[in-house]
């Protein structure tokens, strides 16, 4: 599937004259042309795609960032924000050319705030970086998409990201309070307040939370902090099929434990890690994943008091015990947690390394995942291609890697979106949504009427128009 | 101060035949025009203020909401949504005439889903009817504003309420994950889906969420709901002065204590509250809140394990021990933890059974809430006014009454609206924003422009255009 524009009207060329201006504003070396550059630019972690923009902008505070978008709505150039470029939904590709506005720049932490459990960062910071930032005074920042070694602040935001933790801790939106923000028109907002509750006019802050960039650049983010968990618990259970692991899933939430992570995956997907850990990062994988088995549950249970842990551990083993399970492995060492996690962090680089994938972040009522895995997979068998399933399954969120393996040019691109679109129909059906973290970005963009009516496109349509007049924001992104 | 609008535009009166078309939707005996229905429903929990509507019609079902919107929508007739009138900004006054749509109809729990722990509901349904069903298959929705006894859902919904165990547990905002909406159109609309993390196009729910029902009419809602904690302590702690107990307040959550409330009221506030139940109520309050002290901070933790609720209650008795402190009182039984509870939540009827008041529920980082009180009573010495001050200050919410007194008409009128703009202008100094759960409705709207600029503003009109583009939903109120 191509993924384009069909209302393709601004002038994309860009004259010396207003790359000259730029220069000015952000000093020459900042200003980047060379095809190299261009095609790094370009990528994503999204499949294969590469669109090239016409010029690579890195501004290094607030005014430059007003300055460069006053040129370029006055010009109508497009513009694509892009953070560490690891977005999966091609949020981040300027499929229609312009200038791609790089925030790497922006990479300060500006204050962590320990008597308000509050902290300012630039979008540029890695999140990780900004975790281990916050730990260092036992505080604890919790959102770590699987990318957190790599991924910005700032994208994290537009796309509202998640990650394990999410299921306990919530998401990227549940933690920003406020934001600045430079309005495509230039302008420079602040879009709420450094408080733990606002009900002052609508929310701007939560507005911009998911927007992809289309709204207004991100140029500096308020996060609420909590207390850093001291201790955690970790259990592998292998399941002898993933429909019972999907059905244990919500076992667990009805007995009222509620672990600070519940990750899914299938047993080709942990065989794919262990052989990329191997083979790529030259890293070997001591634990055996138990044999005979269909899929995993990757369990963690955080807290501050150990024996409370072992309480709610005992009682997740109890729920497993009434499914189809075998040898439940408790981590012992922080080394062997850390190996457990490594195995379900590299399954997206590794079914990537095998073939070119597409991937996609369904979400759905946890009680309905069966079903959805069930279905996906008889979608595949129908459609000719293979799957593999994985994910935050303790929220609903399940991440699937349509795998390209050996199909033709055709079948990729006919095959597997019509097996997409079947797949998104099911989980609407299912009472779920096309992305629970990833975003829409260009992938999901062609089945939005599937999510959603002509209505609420049009209310986002609007939307965008009041903050972006002249549309130079984000091209071709969500609608 | 008088609350108008500057642009009224709309034609209010309405038409015989139009009140037909009316009656004919939703049934003769729900369209009322009687006097002393429009003075009931001219009038919420906002000072004295009284505006009459034309008319007040009482829809039951999400089609007679649509049909009704149109009809409006085409004859440009104002609509004033309206839940329980408990609002205390009047955000549900229909301060230009036309149509009250009183929600009262919409009573029904649709559905509670214990295996994904949501609900689904009609925006009618009384807050504590619902947590009560709720607490029935073991589950909790933690948001319980001071009127939770009479107040709707769907009201909590249009100002983002709180309450208590917000600084614990979050605001309404963090519960919905779903909404049917009547767009001003007679469109309907689902803002999201029933999903623990959504990330699929521009977050239409919480762009509802906090909008005061002047972007469309919320008919149906889905919640996410928590496991009940089982215990809970509760601690009274006096404190020699307000100062003292406001900077109490940060040193606890410093020290990694999740208090489930930490309720903050001056002396006066409790003497007038227990005066209030004795005579009004005719409760007697049997606990004797310490004598000579200036403030009370109400502390309660919650949970599933008492010895762990036991250590954080003495972590927090030995915070408190290093300041200027009276002796503390441990509720021990549950009648006297409804006790303490009924003297903090009878405050506001208390201060306005003895005197009008204007109410305000500003917002600051905690670590300014000593600097806060302590300018607040500055303020009112200079403009000669007493305000009685309380409110939910674990997270930085206070309340305060304005109280009128033996103020003259005049003074009333000019001297409380400057001494609250010089409020509001110390709170955004202190980083803080001018409502963390009332809303801004017609009484905070004349000092929108302190709390955000007109570039805010502008973005909030424009979003308000896209989904009323005729402007008849709930005019007057937020900029």
């Amino acid at each position: 599937m191509a993924y384009e524009n069909e209302t393709v009207t601004l002038d994309s060329t860009i004259s010396s004259n207003i790359i000259e201006a730029i220069e000015a504003i952000v000093g020459k070396e900042n200003v980047l042309a060379e095809e190299s550059i261009l095609i790094e630019y370009g990528h994503d972690k999204t499949e294969d795609l590469v669109f090239l923009p016409d010029l690579v902008v890195k501004p290094g505070n607030t005014a430059e960032v007003s300055e460069v978008l006053k040129i370029c709505n006055q010009h109508k150039i497009f513009v694509t924000p892009r953070g560490a470029g690891t977005g999966l939904a091609g949020g981040a590709l300027p499929v229609q050319k312009g200038i791609i506005l790089s925030m790497e720049r922006f990479n300060k932490i500006i204050n962590i705030d320990e008597l308000n459990l509050q902290a300012t960062v630039e979008p540029g910071v890695i999140t990780e970086i900004f975790q281990n930032a916050v730990k260092e005074k036992g505080l604890f920042y919790p959102p770590d998409p699987s990318s957190k070694g790599s991924c910005y602040l700032g994208g994290n935001l537009a796309n509202n990201s998640g990650g394990p933790k999410a299921v306990k801790y919530g998401v990227t939106r549940d933690y920003v309070i406020n934001m600045e923000v430079v309005l495509p028109t230039g302008e420079v907002i602040w879009t709420g307040a450094n408080v733990m509750k606002n009900s002052t006019g609508y929310n701007l802050t939560q507005l911009m939370c998911g927007s992809e960039g289309t709204l207004g650049i991100i140029t500096k983010i308020v996060f609420k902090l909590r207390g850093y968990p001291q201790k955690n618990i970790l259990l592998l259970i292998p399941f002898t099929t993933n429909e019972e692991a999907c059905r244990a899933i919500a076992a667990i939430f009805v007995e009222g434990i509620q672990p600070s992570g519940v990750e899914f995956f299938e047993r080709e997907a942990g065989i794919k890690t262990i052989d990329y850990c191997e083979q790529v990062l030259n890293s070997p994988v001591t634990t055996q994943l138990p044999e005979d088995m269909g899929a995993y549950l990757l369990c963690e249970l955080d807290g501050n008091d150990e024996e409370l842990l072992m309480r709610d551990a005992e009682k997740v083993m109890k729920v497993a015990e009434r499914f189809s399970i075998g040898e439940v492995l408790f981590a012992d060492s922080a080394a062997q947690k850390e190996e457990l996690w490594k195995v379900r962090k590299n399954i997206s680089p590794a079914v990537n390394w095998k073939t070119v994938t597409k991937s996609d972040d369904v979400v759905v009522p946890r009680s309905n995942l069966p079903k959805l895995v069930t279905g996906i997979k008889e979608i595949g068998k129908q459609y000719g291609f293979n799957t593999v399933c994985f994910g935050h399954l303790g929220d609903g969120n399940l991440h699937i890697n349509f795998l390209r393996e050996g199909l033709t040019d055709h079948e990729w691109e006919t095959k597997i979106p019509e097996g997409i679109g079947e797949v998104f129909k099911l989980v609407v059906k299912l009472g779920g949504t096309l992305s629970g973290e990833h975003g829409v970005g260009i992938t999901k963009r062609p089945y939005m009427n599937i999510a959603m009516s002509e209505i609420n496109l049009n209310l986002m349509r609007g939307i965008k128009n009041v903050f972006d007049p002249n549309g130079i924001l984000n091209p071709g992104k969500i609608f």
